[in-house]
């Protein structure tokens, strides 16, 4: 399973330029976990300069929470010139299902820009594949969640689904799973605190953005790498804060602590992942 | 004073999904705040999408901070909506009386959408009281606040001017008031180092909207009690940040770590509300 | 050296408001570094709104990273009114070189505004000098830092671009300077974890803002005290992240937290500033 913990090292001796365009929720998040993982954040949303910032950047991230008019054409400008440069584009359909605007914004992007991967929770995943879905909000509805009961079922779902979009698929919540049409990577690191802040699966999806500028010729292994590495961090960072007797407030600063201070062997060695 | 502590409660239990419009200042300390109480946030600002998200949501918060044409066209329609489907509305006139954009724009708002609960400093409410005002900045100005001495008054107007604008009206600085055309709740929780922060108005005001999201028959009790619940957070707060030797970046931390750790008989324990 | 440490009690004895129109990604954090040195911040960048706003402040900072059309105007028209208001413009032209939007929109504001203080990393600056320039993404191009060894060379180039610009020229990295056209401070306070964290830079810019409003007749000796205090705050939130164990997530806390305990007498101790 080397390769995994080399993937966090390849992000910080390469320190990959991401650009990001992305909500202004968690754009802080964001950005932070990217220096903290070793890459470089650059967030540029005008259509007037996404062309000339994806050029020097490695990777490109497009999250579609808080979107709007201005944004949606340059996150298709910005897709379009990645995909001529052959950098990884990585897609985070924030509450796709939520509303109309979200829905088919992510199915446009989905179709015109072909992702490299799709991050996102069940539910917005689910959208993704049928073109409509149960979604609550920018949470995962609860009918949908990935359990053990289901897990064969939905690691099948997932491979189709990646086999039909041509794109990784990275779903995350209670048991995560990374795939591609061929195999499933089961990851079962995290800790329920995550979904008490705003922003780790926006986190997640800029972090995963940086695994795969550092390693664009294995995206799977990539993503599945900087899965692991979140729950992790949240893993580590829930120890810290009930040590210290804190609440979500501590809990997103030491989250951000764990990130920066992680290393391959720290990786390695708390990272819970099964191939399927 | 039971039924404070249970709005809380209610809150944790029902899990609302709280749409906010709201500025890109404070934005992620609102959504931390929201999941901080057990409440679900969803921001989305965009004309094309606010009827939809609303429609999903328990409640709306309109916040004016960094408002632009874009936004302030989204929130009239978001209002709209969320009239029409007897969700509560709160308005946070931030920066009333500061610009003319902002005052015309928080006297439009108070006028086309009737807003249920009207969260305020006391420059801000001024403002809307007389359409114009002593605004300095985006804080309240000096001359305007609430003391022991001139309470009796304040309460008097602020119960006048919630009968005239139909409103819960909830005014905060270091005496708080809650009222409505009969009663007033006059809430003495609450710590200066909230005012050193940037947010804390903002994650009061989004606060208020999940209690009132979860106790809809009660809007002047719910939000006296998330103005009580955010004053207690930012004493604990306070406290905590003393024992450690920290300052405001950890205050801010903390402020949110107790609004996560906050429960129904701790909060009981705390609040200083006297009705009037 | 009393005067630097004086600068620091006038932001606290004044508390001016400081306008801010500045990116998404870090306005958070400029906000609470304001408050956090004793000023008042109000974001606003609404064409709308800009002219008003400004005019009950005491000074600007315009910052270029996530720029839009919407807000370049918003720029032109809130500087021209600074200027017509004699009210000091600080600039941060974050990014510039690294799109076409981003250093002509620079060199437009330099042009038509003609800002106070410039401050920068030396590639940003070096772009706005030659109208070209190595930038790397958001970051400094290694390859024109500041060095012990170019370091006169450094000073006299920028004496010489505070004169060729009418500006006081502050270029932060590794070591520091801030120039005008007849003398340098060459400042050796800072930390390099201040480069892994989001903000440091955006942070700098809103703290020089506040201490050239509240010292409007010593421009560039508020901007060195300003430069002097962030560096001296970096290394104070490194030695308490150190003691705690903590990473990159912490240190934004502490940093904030230094500067909100920072006073005259401790920026006095700590800070290492030269005057070539």
């Amino acid at each position: 399973m080397n390769r995994f913990e080399e993937m966090l090292d390849n992000v910080r001796a390469s320190q990959p330029l991401v650009h990001c365009i992305t909500n202004y929720v968690t754009v802080n998040d964001c950005a932070n976990i990217l220096l903290a993982c070793g890459a470089s954040p650059i967030m540029a949303d005008d259509e007037a300069e996404v062309e000339d910032i994806i050029s020097i950047c490695s990777a490109l991230d497009i999250n579609i929470g808080t979107l709007n008019g201005r944004t949606v054409s340059s996150m298709l400008k910005a897709g379009a010139k990645a995909r001529s440069l052959d950098r990884p584009v990585i897609l985070d359909p924030v509450g796709a299902g939520a509303s109309q605007l979200r829905t088919s914004t992510a199915i446009r992007l989905v179709s015109e820009i072909a992702p490299d991967v799709i991050r996102g929770n069940i539910s917005e995943i689910k959208t993704l594949a049928d073109g409509c879905g149960n979604t609550n909000g920018v949470d995962a509805d609860i009918r949908d969640s990935i359990s053990e009961e289901n897990l064969a079922e939905s690691v099948d779902f997932m491979k189709s689904l990646s086999g039909k979009l041509n794109a990784v698929i990275a779903v995350t919540g209670a048991i995560d799973i990374v795939a591609d049409n061929e195999k499933a990577y089961v990851i079962r690191n995290g800790h329920q605190m995550l979904s008490r802040i705003t922003g780790s699966g926006c986190m997640l999806s800029a972090l995963t953005t940086a695994f795969c500028a550092a390693n664009p010729a294995s995206l799977a292994e990539a993503s599945a790498a900087a899965v692991a590495m979140m729950g992790l961090c949240g893993e580590l960072a829930h120890e810290k804060t009930l040590e210290c007797g804190g609440g979500t407030g501590s809990f997103r600063a030491y989250l951000i602590d764990e990130a920066s201070l992680m290393d391959g062997s720290k990786l390695e060695g708390g990272m819970k992942i099964e191939i399927r």
